[in-house]
C-alpha cells in the first residue's frame, strides 16, 4: 500500500502547472460555484471523501494536492483512494501561491458530484421510520455546514435544501460540516412549498421550527416519519409555511430569542431523534 | 433626547486623532488583550452595552465611534447612554483607516470593566436554585462567545471560566455572544479544579460533559443547584475531572461524535434548564 501510494505522487514546482489549475485561488472561487465540482479541505474531510468515493452517493474523487510534509502522515488516507487518483505534492511556497492564501493544513482534494437526486427521488429511498431536515433560504455557508453536521450527529436520513439555499459543496460549508455533506443524502432545488408537499405526500409529520412555534420541541408527539423545517436566523420561515404546518419552538429564558441557527437546529434534531427512539439515550455509553 | 444626542456628536476627520486612538487597528489588538477594556461592535451589542452600563456588573461605556450615516438611525440607542459618553462620527474612509479594515456595520464602542469578581464572590450572589456553566481551556473566541449566548438563552445564572480560557471581552467573542458577555455574570481565573471545588462547597451537582459520559443528558436527575462543565472540542476535559465528577453525554447516532462545542453546550443547557423547570416548556408560546 505504501509503495502504491508513493508511485502516484507527482511533484508540482510551478503554481501555474495545468494539472492543478482547479485549486487556483480557491477562496475566490468558493463564491462562484463550480458546477458540481468541489474542494475538500483537511484530513477529516479527505477521509469522508474517500468513503463517499467508494459509496453510492455519486461523489467522485478526482485529484489530491498536499503540502509535501503531510504525505508521510497520510499514507492510510491515500491508500483508501483508487490508484488512479493522482496525488500532487508541493512546497509550502508553491501551495500558497496556488491557493492564493496560506494553507496551514496543507490538505486539499478536488471531487465532483456525478448525479444529484431530486427531492422526490431521494424520499423514495427512505425507510418507513425516517427523519428529514428541510431547509429554506439558508445562504450562510457556516449555517448550511452546521445543518449537515447536526443531521449526521443525530442520524437524519436526508436533507432537502430549497433552491434559495447555498450550495453545501462550497469549500467552507463542506469544512464546517466536517465532511457530513458527503455523507448525509441530500437534494437541492425547487421551492420549499414543493419540498414540503413531497414530504406530506409520503406520510411525513412536518414541524416548522420558529421562535413563535405553538408546541415546545421537547413535548411534541413522535411519528415514524418526521421532518424538521428550518429557515434563516434573521427573518425565519415565511408566514405561509407557519400558517399551514405544525410549528414548534425551543423553550428559552423569558424575553429572549437568542439561539443561533446551528444550535437551534441541533437542539431540535436531538429532540426529534430522541422522540423517535433512534438515539441510544438509556444506559451507559460505550467508550 | 434627540437634541441631547446631537449635542455630544464630535466629527473626526483625521484617523490619527488622539480622541479615537483606542479604535486603531482593532483586529490586531483583539489578540493582545486590553486590560479590561473592550470593543463592542454592532447595534445589538451597543444596546447590551447601554444596559450593562446602567446595571451593576461593573461595565462602563467610555466612547462611541459611528459611521456618519448610522447616526440618524441610532438616536434611541445613543439616548440610552449617559450624556457624558462622547459620540465620535467619521466618514467611511476615515473609519476604515482607523479600524484597519472595512467596517460595513459602522458601529463601535469602547468600554471597560471596572471590577471583575472572583468565582467564590460570584457564587455567593446566586439564588438557591441556580444553573452555572463552568468552562475549561476554551481558547477559541467563537466558542467562548457561543457559551455566553447559550447561557443567556437558557437563563444560566453565571459562567465560570478557568485561567486557560480566552477573554470573553475580545471583540469577536463579544460579537458572537450577541452581547451576552455583558449580561450573564461571569468570573475568569483560577484552575478548573478550584472552580469545581467552589461549586461543590456551595451545594452544586456538578456534571461534566463528555462524549464518553456515563449518563445521557436527557435522563439525568435535576437538582436545585446544577453546574455544567465543558471543555474544548478536541481534547475535552482532563481525565482527573471525568474521574471525580458525574459525567454526561449527548446521545448521538451510533459511531459518531460530531457535535461542535457550541451546539453541544446549547443542547446540554437546554436539557439542564428544562429539568430544573426554568424554561416555559408547556403550553402555547407567546407571540
Amino acid at each position: 500500500m505504501a509503495a502504491g501510494g508513493e508511485a502516484r505522487i507527482i511533484r508540482i514546482d510551478d503554481p501555474d502547472d495545468p494539472r492543478i489549475l482547479e485549486f487556483h485561488a480557491i477562496r475566490e472561487r468558493d463564491l462562484t460555484g463550480r458546477q458540481n465540482r468541489f474542494i475538500a479541505e483537511g484530513t477529516v474531510v479527505l477521509r469522508m471523501l474517500a468513503a463517499a468515493n467508494a459509496g453510492g452517493g455519486g461523489f467522485v474523487a478526482e485529484k489530491i494536492l498536499l503540502l509535501e510534509n503531510r504525505v508521510a502522515g497520510l499514507q492510510a488516507e491515500l491508500a483508501s483512494f483508487p490508484a488512479d487518483v493522482p496525488v500532487y505534492v508541493a512546497s509550502s511556497t508553491v501551495l500558497d501561491a496556488i491557493a492564493g492564501f496560506h494553507l496551514h493544513r496543507g490538505v486539499l482534494a478536488l471531487g465532483y458530484r456525478s448525479h444529484q437526486p431530486h427531492a422526490a427521488e431521494l424520499l423514495e429511498t427512505l425507510p418507513d421510520t425516517a427523519l428529514v431536515v428541510c431547509a429554506a433560504g439558508i445562504s450562510n455557508h457556516d449555517n448550511i455546514g452546521s445543518i449537515f453536521r447536526n443531521a449526521a450527529a443525530f442520524g437524519a436520513d436526508a436533507v432537502l435544501l430549497d433552491e434559495t439555499c447555498c450550495d453545501p459543496l462550497y469549500r467552507k460549508a463542506l469544512r464546517v460540516s466536517v465532511g457530513a455533506v458527503l455523507k448525509v443524502p441530500y437534494a437541492r432545488g425547487g421551492s420549499i412549498e414543493a419540498n414540503l408537499a413531497a414530504l406530506v405526500q409520503r406520510g411525513f409529520d412536518v414541524w416548522a421550527l420558529s421562535p413563535s412555534g405553538k408546541t415546545e420541541m421537547g413535548s411534541l408527539s413522535a411519528a415514524p416519519r418526521m421532518a424538521l423545517v428550518t429557515g434563516t436566523e434573521g427573518s425565519g420561515l415565511p408566514a405561509a409555511i407557519l400558517d399551514r404546518f405544525n410549528t414548534a419552538r425551543i423553550a428559552q429564558a423569558p424575553g429572549l430569542d437568542s439561539l443561533n441557527a446551528a444550535t437551534a437546529t441541533g437542539i431540535a434534531l436531538y429532540l426529534l431523534a430522541s422522540a423517535q427512539g433512534r438515539l441510544q439515550t438509556d444506559g451507559t455509553a460505550g467508550s
